[in-house]
């Protein structure tokens, strides 16, 4: 069982993976290829990962076999899960320092079934099926009482740490909510206590009359680069209306988030020179359905070439792009329509 | 003017830095080329950097030049810095956003005149002298009231974001105290508060009577895996007396400290085959001399293949390497003798 310990100074919680366990030996000449072999999110493949929890077949007339073919989204625990499903907590102490059992979910969500295609260039009905997909797993899973955070990300390309050439994104259900979780509510906590205004629905309004840094929009959903951003490109995709939660979405605004991240996507994908990319759903841990101050939201980091080096030798961040810039360059890029009809 | 913005909800403080601007088209293809050509820091060279701020010239008989040859370790101003080392802070709001002038100085500490080199295979004696350097320029730029914290930290390889083959560490003097320091000093002072005692001495007792994390010691220092590490193979390096600042040291703590870290870069240079690595020194912010409930220490990341990718995606640490099994290697490793000595 893997085990979540405790930064006795910071307080930061880490999963220490006895599962895919590293030898100081594996590091040597351990180079991860994306390339080439056997695939197990192919269709075809099904068997060869773990027993699916959710999966869209459409075009199956509702005949669909669980685990067979005809599949659109899969969803499929990881076989080599950071956390393990079964058990229970059980908090404890190790002389000063705190640990508990590493229990959560680690699941995959295949994002399509074609092994070459990339998330930007689906046509935007299948990125929306790919949100629902989140969206039915975050819902199923809240009803674990033994979950406080469900996090949702994906990790696209080497350098952003995908391991699997096979478009996915990656869910991991958690007993604690993470720190950069804690802290984002605590500080939007803060800013209500003294305002009684959502931080972040300042921020939208604020950003709107004075659009230096606004990138695109819809009826729902707002594309910003934030004012202080840790790294070049950083962008964040914002719904208008206030809402805590990912995952009280209408049907409405699953559709225009689907747009807006497809273009946001093709605008990198194109004008940045498909670089890789990290993606990550700030949403509220999932005790309480509503929050007054809280407002979920995507945030979209594009690695670019080596500038992401400073800050892990300092930790402090260092970004020799002004959002200003980043903003304007997307906000102009245009993505042609023939591009976006043809991939 | 280079500029600190800071992020309205959780406050943390991000260089925006202008200077060494980025345009979109700078990402593409600009991968780092660390290999051959000019050395701005090689010997012969010192009128290619601004003029030096320090330097060591051992055996000069006291008539070595500034800027001149004959140095063992010289810092200069960084001639692309990161922020402005002129003008007042100016602190002001943009609206419901906060940011101030980037002030502040930034250093390269040359850490030796040949560019071959590695901080690890360098003799004891070298690398106390650039300890001592870093403790110098602390000393000095503490003297400048506008500064409220000097941050010291190593960069080596590509990997870990060196843009530069020269061996050589950085020194950022900040006008805001970074959000990763303000946690660990708030973290250790509710200890303190709670406990009457410092959380950092606590652990280092608690360690050594179970020392399973344990990799090695000598008079003033004790290497260790922390018990949550982020990373594989993180490595902490503390002083065995309380002491919250660095600059404080006596100079038997400093050779004893050059040897620690000798050690501790060497048994990873050959048994983990030479990896990329950060090292960044914690000590106290400068306003105070002393802090009972802070102790300063050294932080060594070294970066091993693809490992670091599932944070960066996450924002949330999945270590594949307990610290037991790290440290054990570590501690088990033995560096032959006729290694250190003819390197």
């Amino acid at each position: 069982m893997p085990e979540l310990r405790k930064d006795p100074v910071v307080g930061r919680w880490v999963i220490i993976s006895t599962n895919r366990a590293k030898r100081p030996s594996d590091f040597l000449h351990s180079k991860v290829e994306l390339k080439g072999g056997f695939c197990p999110f192919c269709p075809g493949n099904e068997t060869k990962t773990p027993s699916e929890v959710l999966a869209y077949r459409p075009n199956s007339g509702g005949g669909g076999q669980k685990n067979g073919s005809g599949w659109t989204v899969r969803v499929v625990p990881n076989k080599f899960p950071a956390l393990g499903i079964e058990g229970t907590l059980n908090r404890q102490a190790e002389g000063m320092f705190d640990k508990m059992n590493g229990l959560g979910a680690h699941e995959i969500i295949i994002e399509t079934p074609d092994h070459d295609a990339h998330l930007a260039l689906l046509p935007v009905e299948n990125i929306e099926s790919v949100l629902w997909a989140w969206r039915d797993r975050i819902v199923d899973l809240k009803q674990d009482r033994r979950f406080k955070y469900i996090m949702i990300f994906k990790n696209h390309g080497e350098a952003a740490g995908a391991t699997l050439e096979h478009p996915h994104s990656q869910l991991i259900a958690l007993p604690i909510v993470p720190k950069h979780v804690s802290e984002e509510l605590e500080g939007a906590r803060r800013y209500f206590i003294m305002k009684e205004r959502c931080i972040f629905c300042d921020i939208l309004r604020q950003e709107m009359e004075n659009p230096i840094r606004f990138i695109s929009e819809n009826d729902d959903f707002l594309v910003l680069a934030p004012f202080a951003p840790r790294f070049p490109f950083e962008t964040c995709i914002i719904p208008k209306r206030h809402e805590s939660a990912f995952e009280n979405l209408s049907s409405h605004q699953m559709i225009n988030l689907a747009s807006a991240l497809k273009q946001l996507l093709l605008k990198c994908e194109i004008g940045l020179d498909s670089p890789a990319y990290n993606l990550v759903l700030h949403t509220s841990p999932v005790e309480e359905s509503f929050r007054e101050y809280y407002h979920w939201h995507i945030e979209f980091i594009p690695k670019l070439t080596n500038t992401a080096g400073f800050e892990w030798g300092s930790g402090f961040y260092i970004n020799p792009t002004p959002p200003e810039e980043s903003a304007k360059f997307l906000r102009e890029f245009e993505v042609s329509r023939t591009i976006q009809r043809i991939k």
